[in-house]
């Protein structure tokens, strides 16, 4: 039962795609939510992009990603601020190239030490995963936010 | 990689079947979120039921659910009200007969333009799927809401 | 599509587990919520284990998670609160020994008869899963809540 590939994506059964992106998003955001800025940015790949509403323009490459999460996870951390982030409701299609697209919702929960815990963000996410030595990473992240829509 | 299946249901593992459903409610809610209701309304069957506790009797084949649907869509925009429906905790039963049983917990988000985002619902959604054409299409779904139970 | 396993767990996909584990936590929070604890109890293993911050030692064992279960959901039938428990994110990872490690996050949202849903709790559970008779069950779970991280 490994939980890494080493089939080349081609060959690869639609559940086994689906069920690989589940387990790597879950990773990717448990890693998001620890802080751990420099084992998320690897989860991107080397040139990988973040696109978000609040920023001017797209966060670009593992360095640029490693900064701007190291800012955030440092202020949240300061203000006994834990973030919580779902993704669901992902629509999986793999494309003739060996990309896939995934369309999903993203929701962001807050909750402050000795608090109740907040409904903080509903959005919509839309990446672009590739495989590199077995492993999906994600190419490019466009998020945007509901209430901004 | 197919994300269209060619076969015939009894032929499905459980994992296929499984993905399969998930992947198909992330389309169903992305277009309902959409007010996309003439593609919506394809991913009932013909004569598709939906039954809620708000609704005198149930709502009966695509006509009705596209009327249905389109009025929401257009107060909803009215009103700047962005819906966001999660589908989750899938228990997914196959029946002998072709047919897909599926009890699973619904939420709905709302979140108005440049307001925090809400929880708005939480339900219970049992649904009978069907394939037709290859397709995935809802055949009866009746939904209840938490705060009527 | 049999929904139950009759295969040694070594000769499980990876895509068949992971489907398994979210079936698996599907009804058993079903369950949960529907206030059954005797079959709820029956997707622990018979001494399977439950921690939680807010007990001073762990509950241990079928007819204990009985006894505690049962309490909470009286004391919830008698104030109408509907709960319901939501797992995602799972990160699942298998053993060699035959276990099956989970990390993900929990939610549980809270519904008064005629109020409006809220969100309760956020939490992180870490499972041990086996495989006994063919079913998974919860041999060890320890949950986190996040506002007493």
């Amino acid at each position: 039962m490994p939980a890494q590939l080493d089939l080349p994506t081609a060959d690869l059964t639609f559940e086994r795609l689906y069920v690989e992106v589940q387990q790597f998003y879950a990773r990717h955001m448990h890693l998001l939510d620890a802080g751990a800025a420099h084992e998320w940015a690897q989860t991107f790949t080397e040139d990988g992009t973040f696109e978000a509403p609040t920023l001017d323009e797209p966060t670009r490459g593992r360095a640029e990603l490693i900064a701007a999460m190291s800012r955030t996870a440092a202020e949240l951390a300061a203000a006994g601020d834990v973030r919580r982030h779902w993704h669901g409701m992902l629509d999986v299609r793999p494309g003739a190239d060996g990309t896939i697209a995934v369309r999903c919702y993203a929701l962001v929960f807050s909750t402050l030490l000795g608090g109740a815990p907040r409904l903080y963000r509903t959005c919509v996410c839309e990446d672009v995963l590739v495989f590199e030595d077995g492993q999906l990473r994600v190419r490019s992240r466009r998020v945007t936010r509901d209430d901004l829509a």
